[in-house]
């Protein structure tokens, strides 16, 4: 088997289920390749497709969606929470199995000058694709949004490929490869929804916390709860067990225990077994030590 | 497909590394096989070879494997501190994927037949291939040791397949089926051997302890330390998380911390994410939420 890898493109339709469908349907008709998961916000106007397969086939998929979409979407008649560049908004390669960043960096390179090439749209790489380092975060360069971007083309957001014009109905592209996110959250035994807030801001990034992780303050109600609600953009860099130390330490000096941990979509197979190496105290713990991954590369 | 089976044979020789690798080219070298993994412990003074591929190719593997350690191990010349009956000790088949275990038991009594017929060595089934319920317990089979089995084989200890005299340089050997086996130690902070003799004998399942566990202590040097060494035969009766705080508790209230957790051999993938799912507290977290499985239905 050639490995696998998992693409997370987001489109900018959120409310026209029949489009949506005929987009999703674009990516389960490719050979090789399963849609995951969907979800669709009419607030945000906004899907996140989730799939994976072998590299040639989640590529030829990736193109064939953003063929679909700039047929139906319009960037012109769009409006909606979310900050977007374009019709197909941002487009992640990432290793799930076999195949490294290097390969995924290399495919999200290949998609973007493919599609520059065909439809005349202009490109920014991102994430470990970035070819300048003020793109490697997404949010930086999704600021302008469509609607700010065609004046900056020329001087701050000169595409890495394909013209430095604005198309008209499909906007511009992101094309990136990063590690896997992860959504886990925490949930204490305690309705203090400060206790959760300041646990959040002090184990975040943005506030000087653990790097890779974006971290929020909730209350749960029925019953009612606080919640650590956490990003980590690469458990490589701060893993599930660190985060889990860092809350658990944070809760127990508050005198609060932890009810459960809650992990929202999927999780990597590698971020999981860095659980059980560390429950474990196993060195040198890796998913070749797993009997079924051997099958998987 | 013809089905995947797994072989974990172990070898009477684990300080000779010249002779280690030998033994496990012969083992990759054989078609349709793939050496999964390989540990050797020189206190032990023994090795563990993991393989695994299509039935037929494991048989021929197993076989290729007895022929080439007969030929460089000699029972005469051995000391080290696991039991064992004869230079290959024990040689169980495990079905994975799309094979029965009463597939498997076919081929032990095959395979023990052979060596039988080969190399004039007693052999003894075990597991699901034993052939009297006695020889269904590893341990009870070994107990002798290949120092006193000679004069039990005319009583106790007659082979299930050839002759009922101890082949003096390969000894004898165990030939079974069952179903995976995850071999898992627990290092202590301590040279105390007793200590890691007394938490064994608590939780081991002949002594009253957890089911389907094994355990027995044993003193390791470099640097000098006690180790809980176990076998589960059945992590869904008894998991890796219920004998590491069972071994924890008891360590901890003799004032002994842990140093490590050691895995011999692969683990199955449903044994991992258990882990996981109790170190993060997560509900109904199974092989379906790790993006990976989906592949490998």
């Amino acid at each position: 088997m050639a490995g696998i890898i998992e693409c997370v493109p987001n489109v900018s339709e959120g409310r026209r289920l029949d489009v949506i469908d005929g987009l999703a349907q674009v990516i389960g008709a490719t050979p090789g390749v399963r849609l995951l998961d969907r979800t669709s916000d009419p607030d945000h106007n906004r899907s996140v497709f989730t799939f994976a397969g072998d590299p040639e086939a989640v590529e030829r998929a990736a193109l064939a969606l953003v063929d679909a979409t700039y047929a139906v979407v319009d960037m012109r008649g769009h409006a909606g929470e979310h900050p977007r560049l374009g019709a197909v908004d941002v487009v992640p390669f990432v290793p799930l199995a076999g195949v490294t960043m290097d390969e995924c960096v290399a495919i999200a390179h290949r998609v973007g000058e493919a599609v520059a090439a065909k439809h005349n749209v202009p490109v920014f790489f991102y994430a470990k694709a970035a070819k300048r380092p003020e793109r490697v975060r997404l949010p930086d360069i999704r600021k302008p949004e469509y609607e700010g971007l065609a004046e900056l083309m020329e001087t701050t957001h000169v595409p890495d490929a394909g013209p430095p014009i604005l198309h008209p109905s499909a906007g511009a592209i992101v094309v990136g490869a990063r590690p896997p996110l992860i959504a886990f959250n925490i949930e204490l035994d305690t309705a203090d929804l400060k206790l959760a807030q300041r646990i959040a801001k002090e184990i975040r990034e943005s506030s000087g916390g653990l790097p890779a992780v974006q971290a929020k303050g909730f209350r749960l109600s029925d019953p009612p709860r606080a919640q650590v609600s956490m990003n980590l953009l690469d458990h490589t860099v701060t893993s599930l067990p660190r985060v889990w130390r860092e809350v658990e330490s944070r809760a127990t000096a508050a005198g609060v225990r932890i009810l459960r941990g809650e992990l929202i979509g999927l999780l990597p197979l590698d971020a999981a077994l860095a659980v059980t190496a560390e429950a474990l105290q196993l060195d040198g713990f890796t998913r070749h030590r797993v009997i079924e991954s051997r099958f998987l590369e």
